[in-house]
């Protein structure tokens, strides 16, 4: 493999195809992780690509398309108060370059570019063109715990969820805990928790890959002796299928709206955040659930990422598809992540496979 | 009157009965506030006292007793960590000098009781021998809607509240918000919203002096990505009747525990407060509900007081009462608190009709 530094940061190796130039299968993920995270979360997919071109070189073997493997730079954001950038780049969704912007401690992305020869301003030539890359394969820990509860060794992703995030304010009327009696009461508490519940029971009531979730929640004043005036709190909605999440919003919607008139508190919902869905492309999915299908004996699960992905950047480049592997409990984020070796393994056998079939089918 | 202040810090002042040294019918009620509170809780029932005392004065009436009159000096607890300091030591429960404390100053109640030339040592002092004292009458804010709901100037108070404060924590397991299925989920917060609507629903089924409030309530780690692991909240329980706040909390503690199981959470209830209800004086309190009845020409409404007042600390001393009078909005602990001038006049004529009778039926 020939490596070197994309303009955005991104190392990148290349191992030639048969001919000179050929375009190439990308295989990556991100070799940058949260803050007291794991140490499989984007590494693993990364490393996977390094063994599958060592595999091929140790057997003299080339295809008729290069592979080329990519530890992306930024996916968690983790520093910068942006997330994606390197892979955008590499996309050829940075049209110029980004705005300047300071990580914790003040340093600027300038500077830390700088500090290892790269250039702000020159972040856009990162950019692939579309006939230089085929596909892109991503295989990522599951970060969740559906494939460790089907005792699945690895996943099919066919879509990265289309995600809102909404911030919702409900006003009822503060009081005295002891002198307000319960029949006079506005209480915004109680009116969220039955906000609460009836998230959970429209997101209970979809398709699996559907998840409705209350994760922050404050209280105003807060305090044990006042009734509660006022509750801020989020929900988060997604689903493989736009089309799931926006029809569970409208249900959301419609309960939170009818409940708040009922308890006489008034009720503002605003979005924060609308990303749409990415689906993975069909032909590269069935053939890596074909291919694990071979490796593992069994039909794959095919399941939605409720967590995004570089892929849902690479997509824009390229048909993209995603192999899952499963993680111990689920937990990433988390030093306790962990993979069990033979599922790797088996993901490995997989992605050969996929590799070799992808070479068969081109025409 | 004559006028002094207390070993405890307490301002007291002493109108003669018809006899020098007739033993006393004590008026009065607090006169510290809370921060950026109102201008009626506790001074106005310390104010009617004096214009009590200044109405038979200028009539030169006297009575087989005498009235007295007391600003108690620390009701709220708002600059040392003590509630109701100066009426216990009226009241004869301090037996000994309270522990020296200090307020957010860093400033001694110690130091703070020399500026004034008192010592904290002879707060004990301040108690009052049962012999001296006939009664207590308190007029009070009702700090609470009840009365202005009920289109009523004034209340008689037929007991301060059994009060029980329990601190809830509940435990599932945090996750991934976009790869946890619903299915799989141990979410703390969607179980303990449906504590609190249980919560609620238990406050309701009870007598309507039965309150039940969650006013605090924490989510961690609380953000929008994460499913909830763990949630704290307070549960505050009151009742007129200790017998039925003490039913309400077994319901409440049996609907939590049969939640938490379903929803395999843990839950661990801790309790913080239990104060015992303080009945007010039946034979006072029917004489309090005749004066009232031949003021406003109406059967007045009884009620708990659900916050507690210093009537529920003297009643250690002598057989209380207790009048409340309408408020603005049900608002207190807010410098919005108001009353209607009129209100208090009916207030004052009540008062005045409870001091005669008392002195007709004085053997």
């Amino acid at each position: 493999m020939k490596t070197r530094i994309d303009a955005a940061g991104n190392l990148v190796g290349r191992y030639e195809g048969l001919t000179p130039d050929a375009p190439a299968l990308l295989i990556g993920s991100h070799i940058d992780s949260v803050r007291d995270g794991g140490r499989y979360d984007g590494m693993l997919g990364v490393l996977m690509g390094v063994e599958l071109v060592a595999h091929y070189a140790a057997q003299g073997r080339r295809f008729p398309f290069a592979l080329e493997v990519i530890g992306f730079g930024d996916e968690e954001g983790s520093r910068f108060p942006a997330a994606m950038l390197t892979s955008r780049a590499v996309a050829g969704l940075l049209k110029e370059a980004p705005a300047d912007m300071q990580d914790p401690a003040g340093i600027t992305l300038h500077d830390a570019l700088a500090e290892d020869g790269l250039a702000l301003e020159r972040m856009p030539e990162a950019a692939r063109k579309p006939d230089e890359i085929l596909a892109y394969l991503e295989a990522h820990i599951e970060q969740g715990p559906v494939l460790e509860a089907e005792n699945r060794a690895v996943g099919v992703v066919t879509a990265i969820a289309a995600q809102y995030r909404f911030h919702v304010r409900m006003k009822g009327v503060a009081g005295h805990a002891g002198t307000m009696p319960m029949s006079l009461r506005q209480d915004a508490l109680t009116a969220a928790a039955e906000a609460v519940l009836a998230i959970e029971k429209i997101g209970q009531s979809g398709p699996s890959d559907l998840v409705a979730t209350v994760g922050q929640l404050t209280v105003v004043p807060g305090v044990p002796n006042v009734v509660p005036g006022e509750v801020v709190f989020s929900i988060d909605v997604r689903a493989g299928d736009a089309a799931v999440r926006n029809a569970a919003t409208v249900e959301i919607r419609t309960a939170l709206e009818a409940l708040a008139a009922r308890r006489k508190v008034t009720l503002e919902i605003s979005l924060q955040q609308d990303l749409p869905a990415t689906p993975c492309d069909a032909a590269l999915t069935d053939m890596l659930s074909e291919a694990a299908q071979a490796v593992t004996g069994t039909v794959p699960r095919r399941m939605v990422s409720g967590a995004g992905h570089d892929a849902m950047i690479l997509a824009a480049l390229a048909p993209v598809c995603m192999l899952f592997i499963r993680c111990e409990g689920g937990i990433s984020h988390n030093p306790a992540e962990a993979v069990d070796p033979s599922d790797v393994e088996q993901a490995f056998q997989v992605m050969t496979r996929f590799i070799e079939d992808f070479a068969g089918r081109r025409p």
